[in-house]
């Protein structure tokens, strides 16, 4: 199998799973308890607190551990914004920043959503624009899911700080595969998750700048300072922080690597397919993100037949491939349907040689020839 | 080590663990993706669901699965109650339902709690008189944590039932150590946690019954039928799941073989050690449970001494021992300061053996005696 899913899932680092073990076995109590066995694990959820900051470049005190990436983004706008506030937002956010922000709106909050370019590049004149003195939050992601594009978050976050307003992003996407560093950066908030950087799926945090007040989401014990209670996720959390420390170690050659094989990826398809565009901005992109459209061919056609060929593909976000909507990412992009229904994402990772490159392009040849021969746009573009 | 704090956490079934594996190796697939590894995925959560709908009498469908009880908790008091609705709860509930009541009441609900008597029985009548046309919802605990009393949950579905209110139960410590049907108890809403029944930590369900309209906590990319967005924790479901099927399987069994260990704890203790009572409901309570009071000792002193010969006990929650306050559950029952401050909690289950008990008895009664020797109620009690 070949798998280039990345941004959906990724494989646990082996050494992860080592990590955990421990902590599904033997050391099995509640971080809560004072005996011994307690105080093991608040140890490791402590050590594991310490890595994931690390990672970017964080206090262990601001890290908030959630259930993973959109319980964050929850926890962030719910937190943030309330009655009578306004928000600023993109319109090219994962949907669990744009649900939370349809339900702000529905009680009484004003949200605006920024309009991207062609590229996926948020406008940040309009940022300027929207900031009024009732603005509570500013959240713009740090890294698209669909497309790759990485948004101007230090210039956001400088324009959010001369307006002294808070800026969260959802960095879910981009940690782990670019630098993020919240101190150089002067993010407020940052949403991160385990299973997008080979850790377990289930768990995530919230990075909370020291000083921010927010409120919490999820109530009871008392546990993550208050903010977020319930006995805490202790084997995840600590194949999180295992997978921070090695997601850090290994970030500039593992930025290389993936970085080449998407490049060897996008170029074999550019050159070796006619017809097929590669989407989202061409340099301020994910290391291992590609994201193309073939004209006159059906995304979804397209990775089922991938698959038969053990191939694993999405046409953009796996969690809006169910509810079958067309990418709104890409529709604030501009693009025409057609262009939408073509769309193939293709993310590297862990992994991935270049032969799963050359074999997947090989396929992929074949593949859309044989979709186009039968496609309705057959003679319009003369395949 | 003796481990008597499985009210805490317990440690998880080896088969348990041996079904998780695939799922944090190879079958990493994200539930969403359309590809062989998501369905593989999303399979593995059909079966666990219905594992867990088949430990409660509920259909899959009926299931909502969480981060844990406390994220069940949650989203049952906050998907039913409304500002200017009433919330009937009682006075001994965990802090993952009392919380919530506070943010409510802040929110402009009017939280009833009701009165328990000494052994930690809910007030009926109280209950009966409680009930408006305003009420939202009943949420009352199955059992309670600390100590053990099972309250009359048939009784109190049926006075729900009557005047048409939902009913909400807190059952994570009653499932899979007692006979939990949600279809005879006409229970509407219920929270299960994977980790009090021998699964992983992170994941528990919300058994929501058909038709029960509930508003999500955690909105986003829609899984759990738009009631429980974030990508799904495949493994550690997989794990509640399987975690679910043994207690099925041996909840008769295993009823009887914690309950003649819990028996012989509370028959060694109450004879051989003097000034000791045994707390809560003699006959309606959870088998597993023993909760004491010594006269003229700290309970925390005894859970250090405990600890230090190997022994895991607890004073009562997990989740408050860290805030020091003194038990809300002990209080509502009447307690005196003295009575709450000598309290111990000592629960049985996977793996103890009656030589545990034996040595934990043996251990106890010379803890005690040192600890009363140098108590300031030596005089009082004449130890």
């Amino acid at each position: 199998m070949i798998y280039l899913d990345h941004a959906a899932s990724t494989p646990m680092n082996e050494e992860v799973i080592q990590e955990m073990m421990p902590y599904l076995k033997e050391n099995f109590g509640n971080p809560s308890s004072i005996h011994r066995l307690g105080r093991v694990a608040a140890k490791a959820l402590d050590s594991a607190r310490k890595r994931i900051a690390d990672l970017i470049n964080a206090s262990p005190d601001e890290i908030l551990l959630t259930s993973g990436g959109t319980e964050s983004n929850n926890t962030a706008l719910f937190g943030m914004v309330h009655q009578g506030k306004r928000l600023i937002t993109s319109s090219i956010e994962h949907d669990a920043v744009l649900e939370p922000c349809k339900k702000l709106q529905r009680l009484g909050c004003d949200v605006v959503y920024l309009p991207v370019d062609s590229s996926g590049m948020v406008d940040l004149d309009a940022l300027r624009n929207s900031i009024t003195n009732d603005t509570a939050l500013v959240s713009i992601m740090y890294a698209n899911n669909e497309v790759g594009t990485v948004q101007p978050v230090d210039e956001i976050a400088r324009i959010c700080r001369q307006h002294n307003v808070p800026f969260h992003s959802d960095a879910v996407q981009a940690v782990g595969k670019i630098k993020v560093d919240v101190k150089e950066s002067g993010i407020d908030l940052m949403s991160i998750s385990s299973h997008k950087i080979n850790g377990p799926k289930g768990v995530g945090a919230l990075y909370v700048r020291r000083g921010m007040k927010i409120e919490p989401l999820v109530l009871g014990g008392g546990q993550e300072s208050g903010l977020r209670s319930g006995t805490e996720n202790v084997a995840s959390i600590v194949g999180f922080g295992k997978a921070c420390q090695i997601a850090k170690e290994n970030l500039a050659s593992n930025y290389e690597r993936l970085k080449t094989l998407r490049d060897r990826l996008v170029r074999r398809t550019t050159n070796e397919i006619t017809h097929v565009t590669l989407n989202g901005e061409r340099e301020k992109r994910l290391p291992n993100n590609a994201h193309f459209t073939f004209l006159g061919v059906n995304g979804e056609d397209l990775i089922i037949k991938l698959d038969e060929h053990g191939i694993a593909a999405s046409t953009g976000s796996a969690c809006s491939v169910k509810t079958q909507k067309a990418s709104h990412v890409l529709m604030a992009m501009g693009f025409s349907h057609e262009q939408i229904t073509g769309s193939l994402r293709l993310t590297v990772g862990y992994g991935n040689t270049q032969d799963d490159i050359d074999k997947t392009v090989d396929i992929l040849k074949e593949i859309v020839s044989d979709l186009r021969s039968v496609s309705p746009f057959k003679a319009k573009y003369d395949f």
